[in-house]
């Protein structure tokens, strides 16, 4: 049973916007990274924030990831209060509060950090040693992104003594993001560089959906973690990396105003689908609606997305009910304080995007 | 006592990115709008989309407000619940469900909708009089922005005509987003062509918080709503409607990475400041940061603000905290489940943001 037909059935997805995603397609999603990092040898460690759900993440890590990545320390409480038990921040930690959070989540479940600086290092295994906890700690690298991470690979063996000889703190590798055509090089001399002090270089974690697949043209890289291939979204169509057909969240809308021929306005605005742009390429537009291709979302407001459907054959009338594939479903999950998840031709549960907003 | 001087002694403020509303420049701003109808002779009615806070809404009325504006019913619904009982939805309701939930709405206090479509009168009509409700209704007209509303004076006759004669529904006026130079001769001859039927047209309602205190070099408007005037953001100082010292909205930031002399990278993304622009101008970045203004944020991921501080003589080091006025008050404030309300040296509380998110 499609959407449509859902939707047809139940009031609950009437009443729009609503958030939903296809179970089927997230296990066709999980399915096919996790096979290609089984088979591949690759260490797989799924990004929830694309998802923000302990029940997808548990759902990774039954088909065989190693553990989990989050962004946020907040990510990381919601996902250790739900049993996910190893866990990798992929982000630097900065400041004695968060470092006496990450201390007290450390007594509960393994966690791995990521840094870029000494002042990171030293803040969190000064924090960390007082309150007797240990973490994982990878160097994070600037491999082409201009973002964080140092910036050469001798800045990374720098840094990787440091944290070697810092109290609480297990240099654990290295971390970029994304993987991009420099990675390897980067990795291979930072590790050579590491090992001349003699330091074991365990992890060489590399990220990103778009180049996930690609990982074994590359050398170096031991561990793979992506968060989008769970969903998919425009941008992952227009980079190819999940196709339509895969793109489980969908936003449910409904027409409100047809104030011309050439005009329509639905529900669905920066609110529910966010002002991000599609990734990567130069489409325009805020999501792709399913039924009319052909019509662009080309203006959002907080409430009202604007509809160019001048080219529809069968323009969409007031109260039409439409289904839209988002731009970014990381940021159209963070708008939503629930999801509707469903199987086929039964709905699963609504459930709470429990990690949503913890940007701390 | 400064923001800053609130940071360096509160602990739950560095715990970043915080949310903060100054109160007294909220008060500011709030008698600034409200003394201007006051004198002129205009209701006021704020819309609630800014702030999301039944506090600031009672605020507003004590001061002087004929009620409140909120543009989706899950937002009456809060507001209702904390004692606000004068509601004009700014918004078209389409569709059984959502007609169910404003009858309910309306059994408990004075609703107004809008509407632009005999579809959305007849629908409203039809359940609220099964349910045995009523609201007011104004039919909405397209005055420039190219948005919702009828699309000239002749359909807004014909709308108020069907209103006036349906059960369930009491004709109430005009109103338009935003007010534009074109609204007084689009609501004069709207207004004429109603007379003409026998129709009394109560109120013309105009909005935005640009034009605002102009209304009264227009005719024909009786309600002013206006939304961002009571936080202010970085596209008010762009506009000229609230000064950088009455932006009562920032964000609370932290330097999470230093990785070059150039670039410095903070833990406010779009899941902190949303990637809305600066509204109605070519100004880029994605916020002010006020203790460093020569610095730009000009690139957001969903927790990285990356900063340009090239420009900056003393840049911004590893662990230093700033201070960030957002392009977007209403955007930002729905991304934030909280926000800490300070008054003067004083934090008043840590307020939950009730109506965030409720976009149905």
């Amino acid at each position: 049973m499609s959407l449509s037909a859902l939707i047809e059935r139940e009031p609950a997805l009437r009443d729009t916007p609503v958030l939903t995603v296809d179970l089927e397609a997230v296990e066709r999603n999980i399915a096919r990274l996790q096979t290609y990092c089984d088979e591949r040898g690759f260490a797989f460690r799924p990004h929830i924030k694309t998802h923000k759900l302990p029940a997808i993440a548990q759902m990774q890590v039954d088909a065989g990831a190693t553990g989990i990545t989050c962004q946020k320390i907040g990510e990381a409480e919601v996902m250790a209060a739900a049993g996910l038990s190893d866990i990798l921040i992929s982000y630097p930690i900065i400041g004695e509060e968060k470092a006496l959070r990450l201390a007290r989540l450390a007594r509960t479940v393994r966690i791995g950090v990521v840094g870029d600086s000494a002042t990171c290092a030293l803040g969190v295994s000064e924090v960390l040693a007082r309150e007797e906890g240990e973490v994982d700690f990878l160097v994070e690298c600037d491999t082409g992104l201009g973002r964080t991470g140092v910036q050469t690979p001798g800045e990374a063996a720098e840094l990787a003594e440091l944290v070697d000889s810092l109290p609480a703190l297990r240099f654990a590798g290295l971390m970029t993001y994304p993987t991009t055509s420099e990675t390897s090089e980067f990795f291979r001399a930072a590790r050579e560089a590491i090992r001349a002090s003699g330091i074991e270089v365990e992890t060489m974690s590399g990220g990103g959906t778009p180049g996930a697949l690609h990982s074994h043209e590359l050398g170096e890289i031991t561990e793979i973690r992506a968060g989008t291939y769970i969903y998919g979204d425009r941008s992952c169509i227009a980079n190819g990396s999940v196709p339509l057909e895969d793109c489980a969240l969908r936003v449910v809308a409904t027409v409100v105003s047809r104030p011309t021929r050439e005009r329509a306005i639905i529900d669905a605005g920066s609110k529910t689908l966010t002002s991000d742009p599609v990734a990567g390429t130069n489409e325009s537009g805020f999501g792709l609606i399913v039924e009319h291709p052909e019509a662009e979302i080309h203006t959002l407001n907080e409430e009202h997305g604007y509809v160019d459907i001048s080219r529809c054959e069968r323009p969409p009338e007031i109260g039409e009910i439409i289904t839209i594939v988002p731009n970014h479903a990381c940021g159209t999950t963070n708008m939503h304080d629930a999801v509707v998840a469903y199987r086929g031709g039964d709905l699963v549960a609504t459930w709470p995007i429990a990690a949503r907003g913890r940007v701390r």
